[in-house]
């Protein structure tokens, strides 16, 4: 740290003492990278300590994505946060939305930025930043995300600083931090296309405080991939060389994938297949099965929001950062870049996402159960699956033993509906819904993708709307929830 | 025509003759603008003398959007249309799908070209194709739409020709003919850059028949604005002046304008404003309203995938080309450049669509009746809806004298997310949903947006969930529907 910097340093608890019931605070991180760590806890033990003594103490979270249980963990269970965008997955945050403590906005995480921006939410009053380094003349060095970061660096009135040296200095450089106007273009042609700058650059007064830390991102290692994760892998790398081998799909179109075992079952597979050409990944987040392809020598770039390595892999990056020249193969955007339209649209991204249901006519809930429980929220699917050339929707067909299946008559909650779904992958199966009418794609879901305990049930409904309703897309509005009420009924939807 | 075309020219009846059992036929036409006004009719005859006599007859109909009666309509009647998309309108052909007689797949309109093109759906066998003018190296100029017309141009084995004199040479050079690539950009950074060609260059053997005619498109004059029109109209441009004045709204950025009578309003009444600043019209669908924008300078440009005028405005139109130098006001593009993501996103598009329902967790639905039911098609509201600056969904709080509620407490189906509405507007009043959590969208749009006569309904709803559902969005699936049930059942949601 810069000596001229000296003077804001201070401890957490000092630093957390710096903000007030009712603030809006806008925080780095994404997908559990590069979030703050320390003075969320001693914000949390104020909260607490306020509200014994009878005052009242509430904030507004704003963040990148989901982060580590330091931040929201220790933020829900402290009943201080009133409001949270624009996605979690933390069990906390989640019980706290769903018994009405925290209002939560879940919004397409491209836009999340803009709408701050523009004024439609509160504008963050303070900024907590998880940063690599911090010069004397402002100028911010970010640590595993670009996320929102930005854009509340630029609108919070304060900024505390997590000054981390966990990274060291193997992030420095990797960033690529570009602001796009309400109108105008997004000049990236290539996915590896530098076109901002690799610093955040602020008004230094702005900074109230800087606290030190060595901290890494608390990502835990997902369960290697299960037997589902792998057959769904095996129908998409089938199908995209089916589709290769037609002429569909140019040689150099990046790939998107969304975060979990599917995502590195697909990954780890390419990487293991020798006659897979080097890809280059235009996604959301970067993880630790980006280190296969890597290490098979067939990743060309890979840019991203974040890179969410876990403890393992965090140590194995910063191994090989300088000696491998790992560096050079990272660019981390804020997420309005990393999750562009304009961009996904242009260099014709292949998109892999999960699906927490879907339905005979191709609809797909990725947030809700039950029509109302949120679990996550739609992240950055929507962006993706949207403007993507070629979508992959993700989800074994059946979950809790049997008791659900994700494959329903008709879905409880909408993100993405039936003009925007093109493949369905479950371990039964995939299902090409691409210029299909409803009927015929609701015959192969149920063929393809249902698992067969639910394919009867599935099918009686389909041929009870063909008898009765209009035939377009012949649902049955009294028996379309049947799947749910049952559940909720009996635990289970088979009843 | 040239001499050298003169070979080619046949009667209806003779082109007609030319076209087999299970052809797929990609027809001109775009929001009754530039269709085939001649061939379909003798084909339906043929079609129907052909299935008297026992033998099967059916085609697949592909256009750019609704198209009129001389071709949906007859062929309809005639039973051999066994598919048909992208959007459609004609009371014939909603008829005819939902009895299950005619396969429909209904898409964003900007998405149909580039699926036939990568052959997700079977490429057109042949092209009927209403034109200006066509050349022996095979030049052919459009008439009043680009809509799919050159991907069916280009797909296509053979090519009818309906050369059609009406409009003279006054749509020469409008047209901005570019195809896209798969990955690529579009390099339109004004609404009014030309980036193409003004006809489509096709390889003249193809050409199998010209038919002669002299026909206007036969589109009727909406009625005039209603009260409720007006009213809606006059809430979107308090609201366009207040987020301007507040600097939320840049002023050069250009307006899509949906379908029907609220359009027209606001065109209308922007028109008549003393302090409106001209603008541009990045749309779909270009109606005689512009005629009014025209007319009091303030038109910076138009354009379109399609000049919809009425026979009036055809007039007017042609009237005026030249001696008023209306030509230059105008630029008539492919749908898939007209509703184009990027392109849309990159300008900043404000942006007006219908809804048929609305639900009040701000979900809508712009095909489907009672979830199965098939009115039009999503059209282009979704290419606009989720790529806009600004976007609106406007809609008369009731319909049917109070029988049908707009509001609704769960859509039965879903065309646009909660992720991907901003603004509703019915002639009860205005509602701004962005930045909103879902129960407090639900408290305005019942306040704001639904008839009065339905609020205690919606509310008791909403009420219900808040205390027996999850506190995110609170839905009672068991009730979701009750609104459509009674509906379906009594004739009425008021039950």
């Amino acid at each position: 740290m810069h000596p001229n910097l000296k003077s804001k340093v201070m401890s957490a608890q000092e630093a957390a003492a710096l903000i007030n019931n009712g603030e809006v605070i806008g925080v780095s991180g994404f997908t559990g990278a590069g979030y703050p760590k320390v003075v969320p806890a001693e914000l949390a033990k104020r909260g607490e300590a306020l509200r014994a003594q009878g005052q009242e103490f509430g904030i507004s979270l704003y963040t990148g994505a989901s982060i580590g249980d330091e931040c929201d963990g220790v933020l829900a269970r402290a009943g201080i946060m009133k409001m949270r965008l624009p996605y979690q997955s933390h069990t906390d945050v989640r019980n706290s939305i769903n018994k009405g403590t925290t209002e939560y906005i879940d919004m397409h995480l491209s836009h999340s930025a803009r709408l701050i921006r523009m004024g439609f939410v509160p504008k963050p009053t303070v900024a907590i930043v998880d940063a690599c380094e911090v010069t004397p003349d402002g100028k911010i060095y970010l640590t595993g995300n670009g996320g929102n970061t930005p854009t509340y660096l630029l609108t919070a009135e304060r900024i505390i600083i997590e000054l981390n040296t966990h990274y060291g200095d193997t992030l420095i450089g990797s960033h690529d931090i570009f602001i796009p106007e309400l109108k105008g273009t997004v000049p990236i042609h290539f996915a590896g296309d530098r076109i901002g700058k690799d610093y955040v650059q602020i008004d230094p007064a702005k900074i109230v405080a800087i606290v030190e830390t060595n901290l890494p991102d608390s990502l835990k290692a997902f369960a290697a991939p299960d037997d589902d994760s792998n057959a769904i892998a095996a129908y998409i790398l089938e199908f995209l060389a089916h589709e290769r081998k037609k002429g569909r799909l140019p040689a150099d179109v990046p790939y998107q994938s969304g975060v979990g075992n599917v995502a590195n079952a697909v990954l780890a597979t390419m990487a293991k297949d020798p006659t897979q050409a080097p890809v280059a990944l235009y996604t959301e987040v970067i993880q630790d099965s980006v280190f296969d392809i890597l290490e098979a020598d067939k990743l060309i770039i890979a840019s991203g929001a974040s890179v969410s390595y876990t403890l393992d892999g965090q140590e194995k990056y910063k191994a090989n950062a300088y000696t491998k020249g790992w560096k050079n193969k990272f660019i981390l955007r804020p997420q309005e870049i990393s999750n562009n339209a304009e961009v996904i649209r242009r260099l014709g991204v292949i998109s892999m996402n999960t699906a927490l249901e879907a339905d005979i006519f191709g609809h797909v809930n990725s947030t809700h159960v039950n029509g109302s429980r949120i679990m996550n929220g739609i992240g950055g699917s929507g962006d993706f699956a949207r403007n993507c050339l070629l979508g992959f929707f993700m989800t074994p067909s059946i979950a809790k033993g049997g008791k659900i299946s994700a494959i329903v008559p008709m879905v409880s909650h909408t993100d993405h509906t039936e003009h925007d779904t093109m493949i369905f992958v479950s371990e039964q199966g995939l299902a090409d819904l691409r210029g299909l009418a409803p009927i015929k794609r609701a015959r192969l879901i149920i063929e393809k993708c249902a698992h067969p305990s639910y394919r009867p049930l599935l099918q009686e409904y389909l041929d009870y709307g063909l008898k009765h309703s209009a035939l377009h897309a012949p649902h049955t509005l009294s028996k379309a929830f049947d799947f749910h009420k049952r559940l909720m009924e009996t635990g289970s939807m088979m009843g």
